[in-house]
């Protein structure tokens, strides 16, 4: 696993010397947005080599794993609104990473597939995730990581 | 504390039967977003009765407990871009809860405050805000609770 470093989160709030943040910190809501924030921070930067951002990645991720899911499928799979999948399909397709073809089984879907570039693009993703996540690993140390997606799929009823 | 119960979030993903998930699922990034669209969901619930969203509350809340804040000290404290500041703040102005006064000491910027109707949807916000915890609690046990919060703080730099 790569080394990289997590860099120290800054706060977001140089200013708030003196401001009263109860009812905010100390509320698990609040503290999951600030961590979900800072990680999708560090890992668009693991990604900006690639001229990717999470979201995209996200979606040629599921797609290089389930060729031919539907776009309805990858709107249920990550929770994001048909819209917002069709603007980032838009841009994989002009770079020649993924392609939408017609279903042979429902004239009104599409299925979703990559282009050889695309799995390429995939593969150096992959890579950079791994450093990411390995950051987050030395950052909190194994044990404790392993105990926050615990209580994460425990607060999601998985 | 109130006892309403953690509704079972239910999964965005009916349809992920035989999908293959990894690359996201075991990701620290992916299971923080799922948590806080999944908690945010449970306050929004809880905030409905009194058509408040959770973004609203937050700068409720801050403006509560720190009269005389300015724009730019709520921008920074909640990560919040300006423009969308002043949606939350035109809305709460609009209902009557908030007012925007000028600064004595720089023309350029507003000071914000409650105004007593402000303050009173604020307590029961604050009411809102202890049950949907208390669900939280109820769901992970309040050693878990903790642990979750410190692990959070933990991989933010605090």
């Amino acid at each position: 696993m790569n080394t990289r470093r997590l860099k120290p989160i800054e706060h977001r709030d140089d200013s708030k010397a003196g401001i009263d943040l109860s009812g905010l910190e100390g509320q698990v809501g609040y503290l999951l947005r600030r961590a979900q924030l800072a990680v999708f921070d560090d890992f668009s930067v693991a990604l900006k080599a690639l001229n990717l951002r999470p979201g995209q990645f996200a979606v040629l991720n599921l797609i290089g794993r389930n060729a031919g899911i539907t776009q309805n499928e990858v709107c249920a799979v990550l929770g994001i609104q048909r819209a917002n999948l069709v603007t980032v399909l838009d841009e994989l397709e002009r770079r020649g990473v993924a392609e939408r073809r017609p279903s042979a089984t429902d004239r009104r879907a599409n299925t979703l597939h990559l282009t050889i570039a695309g799995v390429r693009l995939l593969t150096r993703a992959l890579d950079a995730q791994a450093a990411h996540e390995g950051a987050i690993e030395s950052r909190l140390g194994k044990a404790e990581r392993d105990r926050l997606l615990k209580i994460l799929r425990h607060l999601t009823g998985d």
